[in-house]
């Protein structure tokens, strides 16, 4: 087998077999195929294209080039869920409690902030003492005594994914539905679940900006876990505003655990993590209907077993459960600014975008990849989309460092305002698979 | 300036300026530019093609790396040829020294063969003794003294060029009009000719099996150089069958020669070298039109200039001259085998490839860059396109090494047969600026 003619072949806008995608995985990964060439594959496939067959061979050829977790001798269908990340997006802190209470073991890998999205794992590194990268035995007794095990990505899962990756990010090659598709699905069977469900994010501040773009990428995953034979399905979501109130990693742990305790039950984040929380439910055998599954969640919050899951959770692993009902146990920040409205009228759009932006800045997100955190600084957004405003309201909160020099014109940058009242959107765009 | 903004741009189809060009090829040939951001944005620029700014810009980036030869001190407009290669393709050797016989300076830069396409550079090797790796004032003197100078380009010449170009020979983007386009022109334009006649090579023996494809090679080269402001011409020809009765280096000489002593002149090599050599002239300013520069030519074919043409040139490099009319001296094969036809018929066509390929196995040419070849081994193709044959009639004359098995099968293989007298097709598929 000779790359060169995986290359060409690819070019003409031909297809590749499983034994020469995993040839190709295999030798990226082992440097025997020089980087040169898997760029110009990497360019060519972003080109032409794969057939669902390739991006599942590539997705196997990935899963394997690294350890695979056996989550057998945990009972149940294990569900898991995955984002395409946006801002303020918090919902594995919610609905993973919430599934595992309702009975549905629920193991999850997580990724670490990077830009303006923020990564579960730095919210759950703002609780105090909770371990966040866990071994496979740590990870194996938080399943089975919790039912609920969230663990940051260990490098030994997908290296050929971490390193065809990094080779994407400096060849412009990110950007490609089979790549993509390969990247998140190889590392979500790696994990071991036996079903899956997407939160596809699409709008200005998501990586998918466009709704036909953000369908595709779905359906490309939805395809790809079928034919491997998993459960798996879609929600695709709106993402310009934040989602909630809060963004940055203490004061995310805060709105969470808010939603656990049943507050802000109509917001659109509580909503989209108890309709997520239900597909997975449903997929883990846990109801039968949509309804049904709904009630479920309204039962572990209201009897408290959904949060008291999470309590169980950190204390397992060596985290101050004690702060989640005391939050003057996170994280603080060295300062609390207010920004107030500068004039009258509704508002139109909030650009999460750029509050992600900011509240990298203050250091609640990472820039570079090798940035330290601040896990107590944020943004408490009060604004609300569609909102009346007088002027003089306080519309954000910044949770800055001591020292740190707060300009409110940048955050009222990212509001856009109307005279009249806007009609609201739906934050459910579709669903693939429900 | 960051490559990964010129690779995402051109992936997109936009367009890059000549400054990022230059920025490009400055640093993939000082290795500032990693290797596989080349490779990603050659595969781009395969996908979304180059604009003839870009086309030109990359040309100039590539000609100034390396060393630009400087012509002024021989008067004159200088005049190059440019073949995009074939089988038996021994037309520089032929109209050299026409073209300078009759007044115009000729100097020309050539390769050495690889695969089934032999070089010039291997052909004039056969000459015992001539240097064809000429220095700059060897150069310089060889084109004052005999109007015609010949040389194996040098790695100072478009060294960017020879770095882009291994990368795309491992990473399958060779098949690229802009790029192919800016390889040529580069080492053209630094070569220092005033004019170029291209010889674009159409048909499945040549790089470019269509008449389209060619066309577009040809006209976007066309385009390049008048773009730069120098004269510039195409001819489009036909490349199925051999060029003429010789394979293999010091055959090609031979048949040089003879159609230099004025034999074989309505052959189809002849014809093709005599219309090149024409364009020359006009260009160069010996002739005002076609009927007349053909003139010239023959004129100088008549009165024998053009062989004392070679002649010089040879003996001013250290050739023995006396070679050229005693092939004797000239490096002679082992054995020569005879193949005959197994049967009756009309030849309908003969495949140029497969004999470049067996002529190539019999030491003519290369396979890799690094082969030795033996300069007196080849093949004597008797067979015309259109001839009728009877059975037991010579085809081939094998010119192979002493020790060498061959196999007339694999000779008569390259042959297709046809009861009926096949139609002649024009070797002139089209012209360019002429």
């Amino acid at each position: 087998m000779r790359m060169y003619d995986l290359i060409y072949r690819k070019k003409l806008g031909g297809a590749l077999s499983p034994e020469e995608i995993a040839f190709w995985v295999k030798g990226a990964a082992d440097g025997t195929v020089p980087d040169e060439q898997s760029a110009a594959l990497l360019m060519a496939i972003c080109w032409r294209g794969m057939s669902t067959e390739e991006t599942l061979a590539l997705t196997l050829a990935m899963r394997d080039s690294g350890k695979r977790l056996d989550l057998s001798s945990v009972p149940g269908l294990k569900v898991d869920k995955h984002s395409t990340g946006g801002v303020g997006d918090k919902t594995t802190l919610i609905l993973g409690p919430i599934v595992a209470a309702c009975g549905v073991p629920c193991p999850m890998f997580s990724g670490r902030g990077l830009g303006h999205t923020g990564g579960t794992v730095d919210k759950f590194a703002a609780i105090p003492g909770l371990k966040v990268e866990l071994s496979e035995a740590e990870f194996l007794r938080s399943l089975a005594e919790t039912r609920f095990a969230n663990s940051a990505q260990t490098a030994d899962i997908a290296p050929a994914d971490k390193k065809l990756y990094a080779l994407r990010d400096i060849t412009a090659t990110v950007e490609s539905i089979p790549l993509i598709t390969a990247s998140i699905m190889s590392k979500k069977l790696a994990g071991g679940a036996d079903a899956l469900v997407l939160d596809v994010k699409c709008g200005p501040t998501a990586f998918m900006k466009t709704l036909d773009d953000a369908t595709t990428l779905a359906q490309s995953m939805v395809d790809v876990g079928t034919a491997h034979g998993m459960q798996i399905r879609a929600l695709i979501t709106r993402m310009d505003a934040p989602l909630g109130w809060a963004i940055g990693n203490a004061l995310e742990v805060m709105e969470s655990v808010e939603i656990l305790r049943g507050e802000h039950g109509d917001s659109e984040l509580a909503q989209m993590s108890f309709r997520l929380a239900a597909e997975m439910l449903i997929m883990g055998g846990a109801a039968n209907t949509l309804p049904e599954a709904l009630a479920k969640v309204q039962a572990v919050l209201q009897d408290g077993s959904a949060l008291a899951t999470l309590r169980r959770f950190v204390a397992l692993n060596g985290g101050d459960a004690e702060a989640l009902d005391d939050f003057s146990r996170l994280p603080q920040p060295g300062q609390v600014v207010e920004v107030r409205a500068a004039q009258d009228g509704y508002i139109a759009a909030i650009d999460g975008r750029a509050l992600g932006i900011l509240a990298m800045d203050l250091g609640a997100g990472r820039r570079d990849r090798d940035d330290v955190l601040d896990l107590g600084v944020g943004i408490q957004v009060q604004a609300r989309l569609g909102q009346k405003v007088a002027q003089g309201e306080v519309l954000f909160r910044v949770f800055a460092k001591g020292q740190q020099q707060v300009t409110p014109d940048l955050y009222l940058a990212a509001l856009d305002w109307s005279t009249t009242k806007p009609v609201a959107t739906p934050w459910l765009l579709g669903t693939i698979g429900c």
